[in-house]
Protein backbone atom coordinates (compact mmCIF):
# COMPACT_ATOMS: atom_id res chain seq x y z
CA UNK A 1 0.00 0.00 0.00
CA UNK A 2 1.33 3.39 -1.45
CA UNK A 3 1.56 6.45 1.34
CA UNK A 4 1.16 10.31 2.02
CA UNK A 5 3.69 10.98 4.12
CA UNK A 6 3.41 14.84 4.79
CA UNK A 7 5.52 16.96 6.95
CA UNK A 8 4.03 20.01 8.36
CA UNK A 9 6.32 22.62 10.67
CA UNK A 10 7.31 26.12 10.98
CA UNK A 11 8.94 27.66 7.40
CA UNK A 12 12.71 26.65 7.74
CA UNK A 13 12.00 23.90 9.87
CA UNK A 14 13.71 21.40 6.99
CA UNK A 15 10.72 19.89 5.79
CA UNK A 16 12.01 20.46 2.16
CA UNK A 17 15.01 18.98 2.97
CA UNK A 18 13.93 15.73 4.52
CA UNK A 19 11.71 15.33 2.22
CA UNK A 20 14.00 15.49 -1.30
CA UNK A 21 16.39 13.45 0.58
CA UNK A 22 13.91 10.89 1.67
CA UNK A 23 12.54 11.16 -1.47
CA UNK A 24 16.31 10.40 -3.27
CA UNK A 25 16.40 7.51 -1.08
CA UNK A 26 13.36 5.24 -2.24
CA UNK A 27 13.64 6.38 -5.76
CA UNK A 28 17.31 4.55 -5.59
CA UNK A 29 15.16 1.56 -4.10
CA UNK A 30 13.34 1.97 -7.56
CA UNK A 31 9.80 3.04 -5.74
CA UNK A 32 8.03 5.97 -7.81
CA UNK A 33 7.91 8.53 -5.60
CA UNK A 34 6.75 12.49 -5.52
CA UNK A 35 7.51 15.00 -3.43
CA UNK A 36 4.98 17.86 -3.31
CA UNK A 37 6.70 20.98 -2.08
CA UNK A 38 4.44 23.92 -0.64
CA UNK A 39 6.71 26.70 -2.44
CA UNK A 40 6.90 24.34 -5.81
CA UNK A 41 2.93 23.89 -5.99
CA UNK A 42 3.01 27.61 -5.60
CA UNK A 43 4.60 28.08 -8.83
CA UNK A 44 2.35 26.13 -10.38
CA UNK A 45 -1.12 24.53 -9.31
CA UNK A 46 -1.70 27.47 -6.66
CA UNK A 47 0.05 30.54 -8.13
CA UNK A 48 -3.31 32.41 -7.46
CA UNK A 49 -3.69 31.53 -4.45
CA UNK A 50 -1.80 33.88 -1.24
CA UNK A 51 -1.50 33.53 2.43
CA UNK A 52 -4.44 34.42 4.14
CA UNK A 53 -6.29 31.84 6.00
CA UNK A 54 -8.66 31.01 3.57
CA UNK A 55 -6.05 30.92 0.70
CA UNK A 56 -4.20 28.54 3.43
CA UNK A 57 -6.87 26.01 3.68
CA UNK A 58 -7.39 25.89 0.19
CA UNK A 59 -3.60 25.65 -0.50
CA UNK A 60 -3.33 22.46 1.91
CA UNK A 61 -6.69 21.24 0.58
CA UNK A 62 -5.26 21.21 -3.37
CA UNK A 63 -2.29 19.81 -2.26
CA UNK A 64 -3.98 16.62 -0.41
CA UNK A 65 -6.07 16.25 -3.17
CA UNK A 66 -3.02 15.91 -5.58
CA UNK A 67 -1.62 13.63 -3.03
CA UNK A 68 -4.78 11.03 -3.17
CA UNK A 69 -4.36 11.49 -6.96
CA UNK A 70 -1.01 10.14 -6.58
CA UNK A 71 -1.35 7.26 -3.55
CA UNK A 72 -3.81 5.78 -5.95
CA UNK A 73 -1.31 5.25 -8.60
CA UNK A 74 1.00 3.43 -6.00
CA UNK A 75 3.75 6.08 -5.86
CA UNK A 76 4.91 7.16 -2.44
CA UNK A 77 3.92 11.10 -1.80
CA UNK A 78 6.28 13.18 0.56
CA UNK A 79 4.66 16.32 1.32
CA UNK A 80 6.11 19.28 2.44
CA UNK A 81 3.77 21.92 3.40
CA UNK A 82 3.78 23.79 6.58
CA UNK A 83 0.02 23.63 6.70
CA UNK A 84 -0.08 25.61 10.11
CA UNK A 85 -3.63 24.61 10.78
CA UNK A 86 -4.86 21.29 11.86
CA UNK A 87 -7.93 21.20 10.43
CA UNK A 88 -6.81 20.96 6.88
CA UNK A 89 -4.32 17.99 8.08
CA UNK A 90 -7.41 16.16 9.51
CA UNK A 91 -9.26 16.40 6.08
CA UNK A 92 -6.33 15.16 4.20
CA UNK A 93 -6.25 12.22 6.12
CA UNK A 94 -9.64 11.93 5.59
CA UNK A 95 -8.82 11.42 2.04
CA UNK A 96 -6.98 8.35 2.52
CA UNK A 97 -7.53 4.71 4.22
CA UNK A 98 -6.41 3.83 7.82
CA UNK A 99 -2.71 3.86 7.92
CA UNK A 100 -1.97 5.59 4.81
CA UNK A 101 -1.34 9.18 5.77
CA UNK A 102 1.45 9.67 8.30
CA UNK A 103 1.15 13.18 9.48
CA UNK A 104 5.19 13.55 10.33
CA UNK A 105 5.73 17.27 12.59
CA UNK A 106 8.96 18.65 11.69
CA UNK A 107 9.82 20.52 14.83
CA UNK A 108 12.13 23.11 15.20
CA UNK A 109 11.82 26.15 17.33
CA UNK A 110 11.31 29.31 16.16
CA UNK A 111 14.18 30.67 17.37
CA UNK A 112 16.04 28.29 15.28
CA UNK A 113 13.99 28.83 12.14
CA UNK A 114 14.49 32.35 12.04
CA UNK A 115 18.17 32.02 12.65
CA UNK A 116 19.24 29.65 9.49
CA UNK A 117 16.16 31.98 7.54
CA UNK A 118 17.12 29.84 4.35
CA UNK A 119 14.87 32.03 2.24
CA UNK A 120 15.26 35.08 3.85
CA UNK A 121 11.59 35.20 5.15
CA UNK A 122 12.45 35.77 8.99
CA UNK A 123 14.21 38.75 7.82
CA UNK A 124 11.66 40.57 5.81
CA UNK A 125 9.34 40.04 8.04
CA UNK A 126 11.86 41.44 10.56
CA UNK A 127 11.37 44.51 8.15
CA UNK A 128 7.61 44.39 7.93
CA UNK A 129 7.66 43.58 4.50
CA UNK A 130 6.07 39.89 4.99
CA UNK A 131 2.47 39.93 6.53
CA UNK A 132 1.17 36.48 7.84
CA UNK A 133 4.48 34.90 8.48
CA UNK A 134 3.71 31.19 10.35
CA UNK A 135 4.31 31.16 13.74
CA UNK A 136 4.21 34.95 14.26
CA UNK A 137 1.50 37.06 12.69
CA UNK A 138 0.16 33.75 11.72
CA UNK A 139 -0.82 30.72 13.18
CA UNK A 140 0.78 27.66 13.31
CA UNK A 141 -1.40 24.71 15.12
CA UNK A 142 0.98 22.04 17.19
CA UNK A 143 0.12 18.66 15.80
CA UNK A 144 -1.18 17.10 18.67
CA UNK A 145 -1.02 13.38 17.66
CA UNK A 146 1.53 13.38 15.10
CA UNK A 147 2.76 10.15 13.22
CA UNK A 148 6.41 10.78 13.78
CA UNK A 149 7.56 13.85 15.93
CA UNK A 150 10.92 14.55 14.32
CA UNK A 151 13.03 17.52 16.87
CA UNK A 152 15.07 18.66 13.87
CA UNK A 153 17.05 21.59 16.64
CA UNK A 154 18.77 17.80 18.04
CA UNK A 155 17.92 15.50 14.95
CA UNK A 156 19.69 15.80 11.39
CA UNK A 157 17.84 15.41 8.17
CA UNK A 158 19.75 11.91 8.09
CA UNK A 159 18.46 10.59 10.86
CA UNK A 160 14.92 12.04 10.41
CA UNK A 161 14.71 9.78 7.47
CA UNK A 162 15.77 6.94 9.31
CA UNK A 163 12.84 7.45 11.76
CA UNK A 164 10.52 7.89 8.90
CA UNK A 165 11.33 4.93 7.40
CA UNK A 166 11.44 2.67 9.91
CA UNK A 167 7.89 4.13 11.17
CA UNK A 168 6.53 3.32 7.54
CA UNK A 169 8.34 -0.10 7.34
CA UNK A 170 6.79 -1.52 10.85
CA UNK B 1 8.72 10.55 -23.20
CA UNK B 2 5.62 10.70 -21.17
CA UNK B 3 2.73 12.41 -22.90
CA UNK B 4 -0.33 14.63 -21.84
CA UNK B 5 -2.96 12.90 -24.31
CA UNK B 6 -6.04 15.73 -23.78
CA UNK B 7 -9.75 14.96 -24.81
CA UNK B 8 -11.53 17.84 -25.44
CA UNK B 9 -15.52 18.18 -26.46
CA UNK B 10 -18.81 18.77 -26.04
CA UNK B 11 -20.23 16.61 -22.82
CA UNK B 12 -21.59 13.22 -24.37
CA UNK B 13 -19.42 13.42 -26.98
CA UNK B 14 -17.06 10.16 -25.88
CA UNK B 15 -13.90 11.79 -23.66
CA UNK B 16 -14.62 9.50 -20.96
CA UNK B 17 -15.45 6.23 -23.07
CA UNK B 18 -12.21 6.69 -24.80
CA UNK B 19 -10.23 7.80 -21.97
CA UNK B 20 -10.77 4.97 -20.06
CA UNK B 21 -10.72 2.44 -22.88
CA UNK B 22 -7.48 3.56 -24.31
CA UNK B 23 -6.24 3.96 -20.26
CA UNK B 24 -7.26 0.10 -19.82
CA UNK B 25 -4.62 -0.60 -23.21
CA UNK B 26 -1.69 0.93 -21.97
CA UNK B 27 -1.86 -0.34 -18.84
CA UNK B 28 -1.93 -3.84 -19.69
CA UNK B 29 1.24 -3.27 -21.12
CA UNK B 30 2.85 -1.92 -18.24
CA UNK B 31 2.47 1.83 -19.10
CA UNK B 32 1.77 3.65 -15.69
CA UNK B 33 -1.41 5.21 -16.85
CA UNK B 34 -3.88 7.92 -15.27
CA UNK B 35 -7.17 9.17 -16.41
CA UNK B 36 -8.00 12.68 -15.11
CA UNK B 37 -11.51 12.89 -15.86
CA UNK B 38 -13.70 16.31 -15.27
CA UNK B 39 -16.47 14.99 -13.98
CA UNK B 40 -14.29 12.89 -11.13
CA UNK B 41 -11.93 16.40 -10.68
CA UNK B 42 -15.54 18.06 -9.72
CA UNK B 43 -15.32 15.97 -7.00
CA UNK B 44 -12.03 16.12 -5.08
CA UNK B 45 -9.53 19.03 -6.40
CA UNK B 46 -11.97 20.77 -8.39
CA UNK B 47 -15.38 21.11 -6.43
CA UNK B 48 -14.87 24.42 -4.92
CA UNK B 49 -15.71 25.18 -8.58
CA UNK B 50 -18.81 26.12 -10.82
CA UNK B 51 -19.28 26.41 -14.43
CA UNK B 52 -19.03 29.98 -14.82
CA UNK B 53 -16.16 31.04 -17.86
CA UNK B 54 -13.66 32.22 -14.78
CA UNK B 55 -14.35 28.78 -13.00
CA UNK B 56 -14.37 26.85 -16.38
CA UNK B 57 -10.86 28.53 -16.96
CA UNK B 58 -9.60 27.69 -13.88
CA UNK B 59 -10.89 23.78 -13.62
CA UNK B 60 -8.81 23.75 -16.79
CA UNK B 61 -5.69 25.57 -15.06
CA UNK B 62 -5.66 23.08 -12.65
CA UNK B 63 -6.45 20.14 -14.23
CA UNK B 64 -3.19 20.92 -16.96
CA UNK B 65 -1.04 21.52 -13.63
CA UNK B 66 -1.78 18.14 -12.17
CA UNK B 67 -1.13 16.20 -15.76
CA UNK B 68 2.06 18.38 -15.90
CA UNK B 69 2.93 16.65 -12.24
CA UNK B 70 2.37 13.46 -13.46
CA UNK B 71 3.92 13.60 -17.19
CA UNK B 72 7.04 14.64 -14.80
CA UNK B 73 7.16 11.33 -13.07
CA UNK B 74 6.97 9.63 -16.58
CA UNK B 75 3.03 8.68 -16.24
CA UNK B 76 0.95 8.78 -19.73
CA UNK B 77 -2.18 11.46 -18.71
CA UNK B 78 -5.31 11.43 -20.22
CA UNK B 79 -7.15 13.59 -19.49
CA UNK B 80 -10.92 14.06 -20.39
CA UNK B 81 -12.27 17.59 -19.93
CA UNK B 82 -14.84 19.39 -22.19
CA UNK B 83 -11.96 22.19 -21.79
CA UNK B 84 -14.19 24.78 -23.74
CA UNK B 85 -11.65 27.70 -24.27
CA UNK B 86 -8.96 27.42 -26.43
CA UNK B 87 -6.80 29.62 -24.42
CA UNK B 88 -6.85 27.17 -22.02
CA UNK B 89 -6.13 24.32 -24.42
CA UNK B 90 -3.34 26.59 -25.66
CA UNK B 91 -2.23 27.25 -21.80
CA UNK B 92 -2.11 23.91 -20.76
CA UNK B 93 -0.14 22.90 -24.07
CA UNK B 94 2.42 25.51 -23.23
CA UNK B 95 3.56 23.67 -19.51
CA UNK B 96 4.95 20.79 -21.52
CA UNK B 97 8.04 20.25 -23.74
CA UNK B 98 7.21 19.81 -28.08
CA UNK B 99 5.41 16.85 -28.69
CA UNK B 100 4.55 15.94 -25.07
CA UNK B 101 0.83 17.93 -25.36
CA UNK B 102 -1.19 15.93 -27.69
CA UNK B 103 -4.97 17.74 -28.70
CA UNK B 104 -7.66 15.52 -29.31
CA UNK B 105 -10.56 16.78 -30.45
CA UNK B 106 -13.41 14.50 -29.90
CA UNK B 107 -16.06 15.84 -32.37
CA UNK B 108 -19.49 14.44 -31.89
CA UNK B 109 -22.60 16.89 -33.56
CA UNK B 110 -24.65 18.40 -30.72
CA UNK B 111 -27.89 16.65 -31.73
CA UNK B 112 -25.64 13.19 -31.27
CA UNK B 113 -24.71 14.16 -27.96
CA UNK B 114 -28.00 15.63 -26.83
CA UNK B 115 -29.88 12.13 -27.76
CA UNK B 116 -27.18 9.97 -26.13
CA UNK B 117 -27.69 12.03 -23.55
CA UNK B 118 -25.29 9.69 -21.03
CA UNK B 119 -25.77 12.16 -18.31
CA UNK B 120 -29.17 13.52 -18.95
CA UNK B 121 -27.59 17.00 -18.78
CA UNK B 122 -29.49 17.79 -22.43
CA UNK B 123 -32.90 17.00 -20.68
CA UNK B 124 -32.20 19.28 -17.88
CA UNK B 125 -30.95 21.36 -20.15
CA UNK B 126 -34.19 21.65 -22.49
CA UNK B 127 -36.08 21.94 -18.79
CA UNK B 128 -34.30 25.06 -17.77
CA UNK B 129 -32.57 23.28 -15.03
CA UNK B 130 -29.01 24.09 -16.16
CA UNK B 131 -27.28 27.02 -17.48
CA UNK B 132 -23.84 27.54 -18.85
CA UNK B 133 -24.53 24.10 -20.78
CA UNK B 134 -21.53 24.08 -23.24
CA UNK B 135 -22.58 24.34 -27.01
CA UNK B 136 -26.04 25.59 -26.09
CA UNK B 137 -25.76 28.22 -23.26
CA UNK B 138 -22.24 28.11 -23.09
CA UNK B 139 -19.64 28.60 -25.75
CA UNK B 140 -17.14 25.47 -27.27
CA UNK B 141 -14.64 27.21 -29.12
CA UNK B 142 -13.69 24.32 -31.84
CA UNK B 143 -10.00 23.23 -31.60
CA UNK B 144 -8.45 24.65 -34.93
CA UNK B 145 -5.48 23.02 -35.11
CA UNK B 146 -6.05 19.52 -32.51
CA UNK B 147 -3.25 17.19 -33.28
CA UNK B 148 -5.71 14.59 -33.39
CA UNK B 149 -9.29 15.09 -34.58
CA UNK B 150 -11.99 12.44 -33.73
CA UNK B 151 -15.18 12.48 -35.23
CA UNK B 152 -16.98 9.96 -33.05
CA UNK B 153 -20.45 10.05 -34.93
CA UNK B 154 -18.99 7.59 -37.23
CA UNK B 155 -15.84 6.07 -35.74
CA UNK B 156 -16.51 4.18 -32.17
CA UNK B 157 -14.34 3.96 -29.25
CA UNK B 158 -12.06 0.92 -30.30
CA UNK B 159 -11.05 2.90 -33.88
CA UNK B 160 -10.31 5.96 -32.21
CA UNK B 161 -8.22 4.68 -29.53
CA UNK B 162 -6.25 3.03 -32.19
CA UNK B 163 -5.87 6.43 -33.95
CA UNK B 164 -4.53 8.04 -30.74
CA UNK B 165 -2.00 5.08 -29.94
CA UNK B 166 -0.89 5.38 -33.97
CA UNK B 167 -0.35 8.80 -33.74
CA UNK B 168 1.79 8.07 -30.41
CA UNK B 169 3.59 5.59 -32.01
CA UNK B 170 5.00 7.75 -34.92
Amino acid sequence: MSKCIWLTGLSGSGKTTIANLLAAQYKDKGQLTCVLDGDQIRLGLNKDLGFTRSDRHENARRVAEVAKILVDLEILVIVALISPFSEDRHKARALFQPGQFIEVYVDTSLKRCATRDVKGLYTLQENGLIKNMTGITSPYEIPKNPDIHLRTDTTDAIECCELIKKHISV
